[in-house]
């Protein structure tokens, strides 16, 4: 029984793993009003009632696929964290650079569009709200993790917010043209100013 | 003919103002998909016929809105910070609250949905990245001018724009629940950082 059990389950795993991906493609690409589910099971190349059978309502699928993919984004930044070795400029500069790759990719992106329509949309905001307090928890261990930062020194745990903050913001100036220059710049600086505190 | 004609003018006037300012109003409240051109001509008591007139894409419409209040909560912010007295640390205490009221208020939620909607309009964002490079500015040189900053002093160009980019990302971290309490430490925290550096 395990034998048979054990492909059935690996496909079910596929068919979800292609439906996430193409759900953040298709926020990405279309935007929260174009990524309806239709065009998301044609993109994942999936029927809809497979799609229905694993994810019976776009909420639940628009909050699994942000789930999902942060947590693949969270373990693609510890595993490449993880290689870094040198001082704490270097560290420092190295992580900054990683956390603003991800806070400017199509999963922020996509991310994004889902917050601003939960804004106006009770029933997804409910469902949201935990799950992103969930996520941000976590990108901040990750952070103060991947840093090699102390939290009981007075300041770092301030530091490392503003940290994220800065690149949510930073993401968002990003959104209709290319702010890849300034925000080098603007990283640069952050980055001594975060040695000193961190 | 002068006595005749602005009456006419102030009317218009009036006319539009209430457009511009329903339209901020309907995006706040029912988003970017909810604020048609119908339901703002109704929230504004306005006829269909005037708002054509006046705006005759809902394109048009928007753009004019988010340029209209952005100019109107500059010059709030510049008449606020005009009454301010005392020394360093009191003037960056209040502006940053000023800012950080501006990047929590209708106005800023209002701007986000359009920005959102735009990524994915051509037509919309075209328009709208030559505005908002405007409208980006003259915030950075309101907030350079009512801190009293000298921008000629290494470091505080790039200060200011990462005080703004911060801004931004607590505005988006306040859309789906009240950061407030969060905020108000983060940006205690900030304040001392800034005034090393302005």
């Amino acid at each position: 029984m395990t034998a048979v059990r054990e492909p059935q389950q690996e496909r079910s795993r596929a068919t979800q793993q292609r439906l996430l991906e193409a759900t953040v493609d298709c926020l990405f690409r279309y935007g929260w009003s174009g990524a309806t589910t239709t065009v998301i099971a044609e993109r994942a190349g999936v029927s809809r009632g497979a799609q229905l059978h694993h994810y019976p309502t776009r909420a639940a699928l628009v909050l699994a696929a942000v789930q999902h993919l942060a947590e693949r984004r969270a373990d693609e930044i510890r595993t490449e964290a993880a290689t870094l070795t040198g001082d704490l400029h270097e560290r420092v500069d190295k992580v900054l650079d990683l956390l603003a790759n991800a806070f400017t990719g199509p999963l922020f992106v996509a991310a994004l569009e889902v917050w601003v329509a939960a804004r106006t949309d009770p029933e997804l905001r409910d469902a949201l709200v935990p799950l992103e307090a969930r996520v941000g928890r976590e990108m901040h261990r990750l952070t103060v993790d991947v840093l090699g930062a102390d939290e009981s020194k007075p300041g770092v745990r301030e530091g490392v917010q503003a940290t994220l903050d800065l690149l949510r913001g930073l993401g968002v100036a990003n959104l209709l043209t290319d702010d890849g220059p300034r925000r080098a710049q603007l990283l640069a600086a952050w980055k001594q100013q975060l040695i000193t505190i961190i």
